[in-house]
């Protein structure tokens, strides 16, 4: 089964449909590289464009794009995760059934997955993905309510789990999110247009502006009738992924309506009240820890500079040569600014510690470059636990912190110091309730059923 | 719907199970050149490669052949059929369900595909591709028998159609031909190593010899206990496809246990008998007519020649220059030899009419080169009806038989004469009874109930 | 150095030059099928299209021609010689000197082209690629004269070979043979267009009507003041190659103003009469023998056969299985049709013998057939000696008539019987006088100075 | 004629010369995108590997790498200038001549090259490719002299320009730099491995150690007998191409033995001395001028903050929908953190201003998000003129501050203020003499010779 780290994307209302899908992916290739696809609907029919790769190697030219006529459309991204990717497994899923075509973009991960595939297939199911997004389709399939809101409804009362999906008949567009609400969904508009996006770094793109979250457990139903929303879907306690602030979403987007951007600098400013230290600079580890490094340096006046430079034309193959040039994995996407560290007592601050492979080498890397003193900077907690909710993570037993302290942690990464951001001083900084968030990562307490 | 014109290949038994399947496709390569693909099985895993192209473009190199590891596996050519051309169709189909992996490979056609997805949409079966292949498997997971033949042929039994089929599981291959055996299947063996293939000269590839045919409705299993043979479909009457003598099979097979060489020119000899004529030279359209032209040169007396040379550079693209150049589409593919047919009477034999289009145009090329005398013979009756069993054919509307004379077809060819090869000369020539061979072609007479 | 066997093309005068083109290199395939180039003129302007692979592939899409503006055009077909392939010797040669832009495409040989180099590379010239074609353009950039005849007329009196050359400048199209005229080279019409090929059949496949030969040592000019002929080279013996009317090239064309077709059925009429034998039936090795074989069975009154189907898809890849299946790179290539040769006494025609290994093979798959006896009879004497002048053959130690006597050839091959045509034989079948070929591949008589 | 931005590697004296040419390349991407390619020496034989792509696309699996064996090798990342990119002009650059083979790799533009390639033409050199690098092998060629530098010398005293370049022998490694030493070249070492390269984050790449510049006008010859340094190119004025500091190399590199990063810091901080603000915040262009910004920062005391997030997944590919989405060619680069500008002031510093288009996108983006100021501040003066040595710029009509006023540009970008750099307060920040620097785009002289 697999895991899914993805963006979805959907439109209805435009008569560039496809085109706006494709810029949409686009602002959201950062939730998934290994794949792309757009399903449009047009005069009853469907038109649609799947490939592997980037949204720009998928969509290469004006020969991709122009076929994918129509004013109603979806879009997926698909994280890269090794070995299980296949083509088969690019979405949008498109199938043929009672209710006639139908397209299903899915981001998240189903837990009772196994539990359901079983059942499914007891009853004379078959599957051609070993994407858990089938089952979705399988029980819609099953589904004998003729509105539309109410067959998804009952076939999402059987499954468990997180999912934010976005689904496309030749009339209709709709957009559903778990009644946990563990990953965004956001809803925005573009004149008459309506459009669904798992960010809204995508509204930006195509110039729509952000209207409102999709709601934990609403279903919206987009056709030449408007938009009607649903809650019919049992509700639950809400579980919004707070690793999205952490790391995954854009800073430009707003999550869950509130600015990523000014989440993770506040993370940044508590991680340097949390954890003070005597420094010459704060460096951040370039993109991602960026806008925390900054806040950093703020609440604790150490200067941020700039002492990693990132390749940023690193692509998925890289050819290692045979003979061994030391770290060269990590080497290649980054290298240590000398003028900026040399002599210097050196803050790194990252956004989180999953093995601890790469800061390690990070580490060294500044030492070879003269840092005096290199102190590690987290703003989260330790992982301790992997998510079963949709992000990709090593196993328990990979997670550093799952079995070693900070001090042993310390000495692993050979630095100076190591401080993670406390949980409640993560808890703290967004405006919503502490306990509207996931924490399992942190805590190990998974707010929803896992099934084994 | 998409009509099937394929090349199917099973094998049990070899360690090399991937390459041979390589090579038997290689052979069937005439059946279809729109797609190939390859499923082995290893260990319980499957491996598969599948892609658009002939055999040597979807396996271009040794990389995309090593991988497909295991004792046993099938393969599958498909046939370009216009517009209806799709990765999804690509075969063998690979699916999981309740009996665990599957992958299933068809050549034929099911007229009652419609009913029977239909049927299967009402209870929540969902659909992937285009193809009538799909509802098999459907079918076979509805099934509540666990022993494949048992569970197999109870999917069979609520199909009508034509079918010669290899389905293969991660310990088993099983092989199905439809009661009335319209489309052929063979059995063969090389050492301890099974193979099933749609023509023998699939054997002769791998250096396997015949047996003999898969038998009109027989189930065949392969596994670790050897073959066995299961005779549990309802019988029908035969209805071997007389066509695959007549132009679809390779003269080198064996099909129905004959020489498809030895009828082919039988039909030529034949075809001389009922329809002399005095010329000087016989020609064939290469290289699908040339053993009806040497029967028909024997039996006649006069000599045969070579009077079109076949470019067999001819890919999938041509590119028509703006400019008009007449009958390029044929042109390209032949090129009269003047120096035969300057100043001759010329026979011409070809296999059969279609449309009549192209032999149109060979007859004009004959004439500006010089021919004194054109004579269309044709080894195979008019054809007046399209297949519905398999093979891919235009319109009762477009087959110019269906409408015509042969006295106004030769008046629309611009021959000097036309004469087809009647209905019982042909059937005289297999040895097998006329009355178990399907002349739906060319009697309008269907010998397997049809749903419209 | 490279040894050309290639196919040029050359037109002035159409408005569509570039499609024309392409289709005369369509009909040139078979002269060379490791590269395709096409260069045009348009207003001073060149357009190109080069690359790897067959005409259909490096022209896949009109996107791929029609860029290829203009009212003059040369194309070139070039011969996969394994090992020495590569990118920079796709012809035509582009280049920029002192009399502005220039394209040129060769075909043959030049046998002083080391010497000629090491002369020019004193001089200051550098090389890009490793094809003897360079040396003309460069010698032709050492010249001062100012029209084109007098300084490509200067450039050629310093190389010494084989050679028929198409050069295109961005106002006219110049085509030129060597003094012996070894390769051919035909000019044609379609009315107010000039072409220039290989071989006719081009001209039948864009309707053009054959005029003449380019003569040998002729130097033609067509440009906007028509066409101009000069006879400036020095002349010498005539050496046509006789290799073209044995195997090289189609039955349909005109070579040195003859029927291919017919040259190649007199040599099997004689071939019968040199070596009669008592057999059943005649089979040829299709499609190069088909002809020559039909010669043979006239001739002999024996029945003509078709003993072996050919796999015409076989392409440039073809992966080997690990597991040894005997001779399967022939097998791949030629099936026999067991029911023709079984219990029969055949005779095999084939053009020629150059290492006899694949002759052997097609000798044991026909007795493993149930041939009775095998009767190899070869259409051309023995190849003793390598040809210099542009067709790629193995060395003299490889070819097989070069050591061994007929006898020995027979007792390797395995055949009953093994007949070669007489010199004399072949000499006597074309209609020109015996001394005017080129017979060096069959006595080691070389009538244009080797360079070693 | 093709002005080159590029990038040069070479290196002698490891076993994995290939590889490790590979990884340089890779560090030196950020100066050219449009193609690659590596030769390397071994036995006497060059092995090469060039295309049209970036580093990773052109070498993107091991296959590509491991026949590029040998002890000594160069590379070139070639700069895509729209409109003359070409396979032909692809570097290295590979001939055969009167020396034995040669490749080339070249970085700068020779301004005399229209004259002297004239000159070549008349004496009858041929020229393959339209770039300047050709006509320095023809130099070569030409020259009578037999030691290497002294022929490089003769060449080189025939051609006015910037230069930086690697040429490789199938035994000895040389790089040249014109006298002016315009175009950076680093020398490196990796214990007893000589490196040569563009920038010295080539160097880092591969764990070699920056041991001092290439100076201007020198020879450096490495073979077998170790590293000998040839000062015999007439001596000029020094014009290192200050450019190199406010934009084209990366911040952790060192040009003309400089920390760019220091050197680009003290441009920001002597910026925000001349045109000092009242700002809420300073923000960069990511990523060019985030370490100006962060010295603008410093020096004001505005705090330093991330406004705009850049999508580094753009390709080269762009597809722009037919519904004009305005300003999408940099929206799809740059969104603004709305969160981070609403109700700001804001201070954004840029590199270099050079159309403005640009620029003035940017501005309006920050005032849709609520900016309520925008100032603008350049860390370089305004460019007036352009570059002819080897940086690809528009005509000086098209540079928007080679016609217009401050004032005047400041309306076109509706900026509430613009600053640009003092050239006296540019020149005075790297530790070099003010007058050793080219300046030519700000001020108009050139240093250099022009030939028009």
């Amino acid at each position: 089964m697999i895991r899914d780290k993805c963006g979805v994307f959907g439109i209805y209302g435009s008569r560039n449909a496809g085109s706006l899908t494709y810029l949409g992916l686009y602002a959201l290739q950062h939730r998934g590289q290994e794949s792309a696809g757009i399903v449009t609907a047009e005069n009853g029919h469907f038109h649609s464009r799947l490939g592997m790769g980037l949204v720009n190697e998928v969509f290469a030219s004006k020969t991709d794009i122009d076929p994918l006529k129509g004013y109603l459309a979806i879009g997926h991204n698909r994280y890269s995760t090794a070995g299980s990717s296949s083509v088969d497994n690019i979405q949008p899923l498109v199938i043929k059934f009672s209710r006639g075509d139908m397209a299903l973009a899915h981001n998240g991960n189903i837990t009772n997955y196994k539990q359901v595939k079983k059942e499914l297939e007891k009853s004379g199911s078959i599957f051609r993905t070993s994407s858990d997004t089938e089952v979705i389709l399988h029980l819609l399939a099953k589904s004998r309510k003729k509105r539309m809101e109410l067959a998804l409804a009952e076939a999402l009362s059987k499954i468990v789990g997180a999912y934010s999906l976005v689904l496309l008949t030749p009339k209709q567009l709709v957009a559903a999110r778990d009644p946990s609400g563990v990953r965004p969904l956001a809803l925005g508009r573009r004149r008459s247009t309506w459009v669904v996006a798992s960010e809204t770094c995508a509204f930006d793109m195509i110039g729509a502006k952000y209207v409102r979250d999709v709601n934990p457990g609403e279903i919206i139903v987009i056709n030449g009738n408007g938009l009607r929303s649903f809650d019919i879907l049992k509700p639950s306690r809400h579980a919004f992924c707070i690793f999205e602030f952490i790391y995954f979403s854009r800073p430009d987007s707003l999550i869950y309506g509130m600015n990523v951007d000014k989440v993770r600098r506040r993370l940044g400013r508590q991680l340097a009240i949390e954890h003070p230290v005597k420094a010459d600079i704060v460096i951040s580890v370039p993109d991602s820890s960026n806008t925390a490094a900054l806040g950093f340096s703020e609440a604790s006046g150490i200067r941020y500079d700039i002492g990693f430079i990132r390749n940023h034309y690193v692509g998925r193959t890289f050819i290692q040569p045979e003979q061994k040039i030391r770290d060269l994995d990590v080497r290649k996407k980054f290298n240590v600014v000398r003028g900026v560290v040399d002599k210097k007592k050196v803050v790194i601050v990252d956004d989180s510690l999953v093995r601890g492979t790469t800061s390690k080498k990070l580490v060294t890397m500044l030492r070879e470059a003269g840092a005096k003193e290199v102190h590690l900077r987290l703003s989260s907690p330790p992982i301790t636990s992997p998510c079963f909710y949709g992000i990709d993570m090593p196993t328990k037993k990979e997670l550093i912190a799952s079995s070693k302290s900070v001090e042993s942690i310390r000495r692993f990464l050979k630095a100076d110091s190591v401080g993670y951001l406390s949980l409640q001083g993560m808890l703290e900084l967004p405006a919503l309730p502490p306990d509207e968030f996931c924490t399992a990562c942190f805590t190990g307490k998974y707010p929803i059923k896992l099934f084994r």
